[in-house]
């Protein structure tokens, strides 16, 4: 067994998720020390010495409305699923009225989230999806299909459709069995309200993976990855969620949609990729067929360090140009090299830094001569060993050629036992003054440094005396995808409009360059305008004559992406 | 240089082209002895005696109805491009009136095509096309766009959309330049129009290639490729046109569609996946931005004896699993492996014969072990002579786990240089009274092995006397594509319904086997009752409601497709 790094323990119930932060309770590993130590740090780089705390309210404290569901409404959703799979609790309505991006959790912690769902629903059929949606469509009820929860782009704000008086969170995670493992085609069937380690789990146990790890992995579904189009850590070798994906099932107002069972055909346009990316608006994502591999027999994940950006981004090139199969390659900035090198400094048991900190002790003196500027790229590896070991030769040949240096497996190695870290790290840090958030999109090699700049210089001027960075994080044949974090300090008294000044100022950069406003974060209602002025105006009244047609009253999470 | 086997002294003038059957005048190489010693050779397995002649009409015998266009509307049509590239004659309506399906050539051979168009129009530019569909809505003027005219699915066939009383052929081919190269991004910008032979040459003259090669290569251009969604013979390395395609400009009656130059992204349903494979229905693809690959270093195509289908269909799911990058690998059936032997030892100098004729004179008594039930394999690989010889090895090493015997590179040469002359071979057997024509499809691998049974079954029982066979021409992941071949006595009193049977049954069995009704021929009006068939309800109707949108007097190539 490869991927063994899974957390099989987490307890999805819903009294154990956090309803206003990342995550389950007990999955932490950060620890008070760490923090005070990190907390320091990003003080002094900010060169701010009065950051206030910024404690969350208590969920008694959230202004909650009254479900507008009417007591009619509420027997006859209860009769569906059972009255144990519909609720209208304050607990469940808030955890279902937002989703996870900085701004959601923003207005969880501060009471100013001001649009609830009505009440939650959990089907466990098909039939009851289909039943619901048929309930909804006469009654007038938005209807929001809810996976993991994870969005960071508003694709669960609350919104209500035209003449729409109530909104309904359908609940997919009753849904999350393992229909059928081909294990001569190497294709799965899944329940798409399946949870990410579970869905591994279940495949792994039959010696396959899926190879789709995305950072969100333990807290979304296979519905929600290809609803938002994801990507996977290991997209290079396994693909985006969208790539992986062979048919689907939809269930729609209008009836359920299956896509057939097809390696590859030329029937018409693809529909896998109209539901792919339709975020909720076409239709509830019920089940899926996706490609599986064999576990790979062995794996190696090392760093290299190159003298600056784009001599990393050249090494890219070059490897995908000379086809050599990796998993993964991630170039860090300078700028997010340094920022974990330091980190790796602080707290002597903290794993996302521990990465970097042996990159310092055993490396330095050799780093040297890279300077300043220098930038960090982990590489991974999976296959057989002959594979893994002609590839990896195949890339030890042409670091030089860059100007790069090996720098061992370490790195490699901690990265992956961290790798689902960061946004616990998010939710310590944002209760004490100091913000998060990430922006994604993706370019052609040529516009890539240009654009890299541009990100950077939007960022740091949105926020002045924030940390910008970047990483590049999926390669293909043609570009890659640009990889933004920004941390600053919270400005607590208007930190909503702080944020949307980030959001705009960045947006706009992308849009400015041509650049789409995301690589895997998807549209929702954060990336909405910015969407509508990159998409040529008849393809997006085509969209929306399409759900029209399919949604006739416009139920099916209103008012985002092409909606 | 590569692919050094392009035929770059075609002529496409429209008076140098076939109008009724495949290709350019004095481009065939078959000569009448050869032929002689086929055509015998297929009569003998007919066992059929009285095979008749059934040579063509002229073209001055068909019986063309006059341009239902008006006086005025010829003059304002004539305006937009010049009348030099406006056309109501004869010959230029009847070659822009069908395709090259076996039933197109069969109507056009016996002056029983019954929809012509009324006029040609070569736009030069974007602005022009968008004129030419402005004017036609206005003027209910039904419009086909035109790119090589090579569909075999009744992609051109002439149908009016409701209310419309003329037709007129929007022929792209002017429109065939090589907008930009992008070396860094490996990303080519062309116009759509382009043959495949001038765009492999331009990529080629700057050291890179395209790697599309279908069947038809030498008589379709990009735009038909996108709008048909076709596969090259080296798709296993380079991809359906439609994972090839960055992005692309589609003109509409509503406007211009321009997608993003980007790698990936998660923003909404992906519209290059609505566009490819839309068949003319939703705009004319004007441009595409293309993805291009260095010159391979190096290649090495070789056959492989397999006792029977199965262990060569097991053979090729195992390469996939392996992940064994490969160029092709061309699975042919006992039936195809016979019949290539045979045609092999006729006319000494008939090319497309060669490859399997070294097969027996050298490798013959080794073969004898491998019995009646044999199958070749050809298999290319392109790439480093690093990457080749590595490959090689690795496929060299499990052929004999599934029974196989390599046979050398000749055959793979061979194919190489004779893979374009099928369809002429077509053009002769159709005048001496024997019909062909193929049929494909694409299913998962553990439903391989029974729809390749039944399709052959299907074709024998629909014609019987026939020669059914069947090659595996495209593989996945998860599968791969059945290509079936028909060779039959042509019913010459009656030979469209001898056609329409055995085109209804297979058809059949395609869709009650889950199997898409084309891999990359497309839909067109052939196969449109099976594709709404197969297709989803929802989907469907989403799918009109986009094109009544995009094109809201439905306009463009109406009655195909979804429409």
């Amino acid at each position: 067994m490869f991927y063994t790094e899974l957390n099989a323990k987490i307890d999805y119930s819903r009294d154990n998720l956090r309803w206003n932060a990342w995550g389950a309770y007990g999955q932490d590993f950060f620890r008070v020390a760490q923090m005070q130590e990190i907390l320091g740090f990003l003080s002094d780089e900010f060169k701010v010495t009065d950051i206030r705390k910024t404690p969350p309210v208590a969920l008694e404290e959230i202004t909650l409305p009254k479900s507008t569901l009417s007591a009619v409404q509420i027997r006859e959703l209860g009769k569906i699923s059972g009255t144990k799979h519909f609720s209208t609790e304050r607990r469940e309505r808030i955890f279902h009225s937002a989703g996870r991006s900085y701004y959601d959790v923003l207005r969880l912690s501060f009471d100013s989230l001001k649009h609830f769902v009505d009440g939650v629903i959990y089907p466990s059929k098909e039939s009851e999806i289909s039943k619901i949606l048929e309930y909804c469509s006469k009654n007038n009820i938005t209807v929001i299909p809810f996976g993991g929860g994870s969005s960071v782009v508003g694709g669960l704000e609350v919104v209500k459709g035209k003449g729409q008086k109530s909104v309904l969170s359908l609940d997919t995670t009753r849904m999350d069995s393992l229909v059928h493992l081909d294990s001569e085609s190497h294709l799965a069937t899944v329940q798409a309200g399946i949870y990410g380690p579970k869905l591994e789990k279940l495949l792994n146990d039959q010696g396959f993976t899926l190879g789709h790890f995305p950072q969100s992995f333990e807290y979304s579904t296979l519905g929600g990855w290809i609803a938002a189009r994801s990507a996977g850590q290991q997209s290079n070798r396994y693909g985006k969620i969208e790539e992986i994906l062979t048919c689907l099932k939809v269930i729609t107002p209008t009836g359920t949609v299956q896509t057939l069972r097809e390696p590859a055909s030329s029937t018409g346009p693809d529909l896998n990729q109209i539901f792919a990316g339709s975020e909720g608006l076409l239709g509830v994502i019920s089940e899926a067929t996706i490609k599986v591999h064999k576990l790979p027999e062995t794996r190696k994940y090392f760093g290299i360090v190159f003298p600056n950006f784009k001599s990393g981004v050249n090494f890219i090139k070059d490897v995908n140009h000379r086809e050599i199969p990796t998993s993964m390659i991630r170039l860090s900035d300078k700028n997010e090299t340094r920022l974990y090198q330091t980190l790796g400094t602080l707290g002597k048991k903290m794993t996302p830094g521990r990465w970097i900190k042996n990159l310092i002790q055993a490396q330095v003196l050799k780093f040297k001569s890279l300077g300043e500027e220098k930038c960090v790229i982990l590489l991974g590896l999976d296959g057989s060993r002959e594979d893994v070991s002609q590839n990896f030769s195949k890339i030890k040949k042409i670091i030089g050629n860059h100007g790069g240096l090996y720098a061992g497996t370490h790195l490699g190695e901690q990265w992956i036992h961290s790798r689902y870290n960061m946004p616990f790290l998010r939710n310590h840090v944002m209760e004490n003054g100091i913000g998060v958030d990430t922006m994604e999109t993706s370019t052609t090699y040529d516009r890539v440094l240009n654009l890299h700049k541009e990100g950077i210089s939007a960022l740091e001027k949105s926020i002045p005396g924030s940390i910008a960075m970047c990483h590049i994080s999926h390669s293909y044949h043609e570009g890659a995808c640009l990889y933004y974090t920004i941390i600053f300090p919270m400005d607590e008294k208007k930190p909503a409009d702080q944020w949307f000044k980030m959001k705009r100022t960045v947006s706009e950069t992308f849009f400015q360059n041509g650049a789409p406003i995301s690589h895997h974060h998807g549209v929702g209602l954060d990336h909405k305008a910015w969407y509508e002025k990159a998409t040529s105006k008849p393809a997006l009244l085509g969209l929306r004559a399409f759900k029209k047609e399919i949604d006739k009253k416009e139920i099916l999470n209103p008012g985002k992406v092409f909606h």
